[in-house]
């Protein structure tokens, strides 16, 4: 939907809350992630979870060769539909999923999933074989973050996984797959690195070694904003890299230093419903926010989210505390509350954007004030 | 949706993750409130921000006056369509919303909102006139919550906004309404007892006083599923009450006591994606669950969740850690956890029923273990 389309409101008329996207910072943030990963000499494959959006991806998508990432089947059949055809489904497949799993491969060029898990390819191999279609699937690797995939150092398991998928018909071995979540945890650039070093070189030495045994591994993909963010020096040959929220950033990674705050695209517009004494309450709270405080562990003063002007220029202020639709936001100066009477619109710069998108609906996009778009945001699972 | 209209899923095929409703549990949870607010002599009109869903909201007003609560105009519409005339909109009245508001107000019998901000009535009267509408208009008192509200003590600030509301033409003073939100810090029935008689008393006195300065005070609103179901006398004359989350119940109100572990209606399915030492990892993260660990601050042994079997019975398990769409459960029991291999299929009770719903797009409603509908959640704002 575009303003060709219908008429679009303003930022005073838009109901709130309301999810607004910076045109700009979207632009700006997705062609410096896209020169950095040409200068790391890597494949880009955007992970569109933080958005859930087709517009954006096709943006994402411009000058790579195409292929995305997901982390729900629902996400899958919209990108499909959406003319998305190289997809990369990054949540370990259960059983249970095999069937939209088939379906969906029926809808694109190729679909790729990832197991940590021995006994899964053959059952996946013959649901694949019934549907009539064929698989991509990486071994998902833990390079020490501890969620999932099998240890880096376990490379008797991880042959025994891959060997699993190699030997089954309907699958074929795309290579090794692993997110350095441990990442969110790093509050400099230096330690950043060391775990984006970390996550290249374990996963370079798996590589390495399952090739030694005789499989094959076409690719080695990598993940997360920070790590690819740190990474300073080209990466070895067939590094697919998979980062996702650096198409929004968010009050955590700029705290973090991952990025600038004036690279924050997401804000949330708001209204103040209240005024007292020392604070106003906003119409924007857990739903809209999010009640992330992953980072707030570490920055109380980020709290929900910062707060700025209509502008979206920073008042020093931050959502303190938030209920399902109210987000408190402490005033300690007298003059700057005066200049706060109820109905003032404000801008919310979010905790966690990937969290943020996916409780609303759609995107405004901004710019330079002005409302241009409303942008879908995929629902569900 | 019913049986009727559609073949539904069965819990082993309806795909993961998915909002589970129990019945049984729903209208057992309705009935008692019910029998407990005729009890206190008081009016039930429930809010719907717990689950945004008509057909529930239905089966709470049956027997009731009809007249519910709802947390935003999205849910006012929705609820306006599926049939239901006398709404109260309950987070304070900002003139961002004045537009929206009149059209609902045409389409329902009657429309309540509310306010602590004297300068507000006039602007909103004005709004109305021009709409050719009327709207009802509750003075909003803070009893001890700090949120919103004038400060019960605060008299002369009460008086001044009560006064703006009846002297508008197009405006009516419907009464006075607090939220006592600090009865969610209350960790014993005593103690939310206190809560609960201080709310009763200071509302009490409040309209005492302003109906001896000459403004009726036709209904007094108090709230929260916590203070209500702590009363055990009956309420004076004209109280209304608001409880919401009563419907659902979920794990921290099971923990403080306000009501059993087994009235908990709603949970998560998910399935088991990956296993290792020590846990599994389901496919419910932060948003299947929400990330709010309200509870968790006072219950870590909560987590974001109490993991049960595909039955419902608890496995002393909790999901300890969320990402975007990954859900950590630790398993110290090694035969527990040979149990639990990949695509298993599990039930977490959550943490706060109310985020939880609001992230999914529907409920699956389960009779004896069989799903026998799906119903909407209404989006947005």
């Amino acid at each position: 939907m575009t303003t060709a389309d219908v008429t679009l409101p303003d930022l005073l008329t838009v109901p709130t809350p309301a999810l607004l996207l910076d045109r700009h910072r979207l632009e700006r943030n997705l062609a410096r992630m896209s020169a950095h990963v040409a200068r790391l000499g890597a494949r880009l494959r955007p992970h569109v979870k933080t958005h859930k959006c087709p517009p954006i991806a096709r943006k994402q998508v411009a000058g790579q060769f195409g292929g995305i990432t997901i982390s729900t089947l629902a996400e899958g059949f919209a990108f499909a539909e959406a003319g998305f055809d190289d997809l990369l489904y990054a949540v370990p497949v259960e059983p249970g999923k095999f069937g939209r799993l088939c379906q969906l491969a029926r809808q694109v060029r190729r679909l790729a999933v990832l197991t940590d898990e021995p006994t899964l390819p053959p059952l996946l191999s013959a649901a694949a074989e019934a549907a009539g279609v064929s698989l991509d699937v990486f071994v998902e690797i833990d390079c020490g973050d501890g969620r999932t995939g099998v240890s880096f150092d376990h490379l008797d398991r991880i042959e025994h996984v891959a060997r699993a998928v190699a030997s089954a018909r309907r699958l074929t071995l795309a290579g090794i797959l692993t997110h350095a979540g441990q990442s969110y945890a790093a509050r400099t650039t230096a330690e950043r690195r060391t775990v984006a070093g970390l996550e290249r070189d374990r996963m370079a030495q798996v590589a390495a070694a399952l090739e030694q045994r005789g499989l094959a591994v076409p690719c080695i993909s990598i993940g997360s904003t920070p790590t690819v963010v740190a990474l300073d020096e080209p990466l070895p040959p067939n590094f697919e890299v998979r980062p996702g929220n650096y198409v929004f950033f968010d009050a955590f990674q700029a705290q973090c230093g991952v990025c600038a705050f004036d690279d924050c695209a997401l804000t949330v517009l708001t209204a103040v419903v209240h005024r007292s004494e020392g604070k106003v309450v906003v119409d924007a709270g857990a739903i809209a926010l999010s009640k992330d405080i992953g980072a707030a562990d570490f920055f109380p003063h980020n709290g929900y989210g910062l707060v700025g002007d209509l502008a979206g220029q920073p008042l020093g202020l931050r959502v303190a505390a938030v209920s399902q639709e109210h987000g408190r936001i402490p005033v300690a100066d007298p003059a700057l509350l005066g200049r706060l009477p109820v109905g003032t619109r404000l801008r919310v710069v979010v905790n966690h954007s990937c969290l943020t998108a996916a409780q609303h609906t759609h995107y405004w996009v901004v710019d330079d004030g002005t409302i241009v778009a409303r942008w879908p945001i995929v629902q569900g699972w």
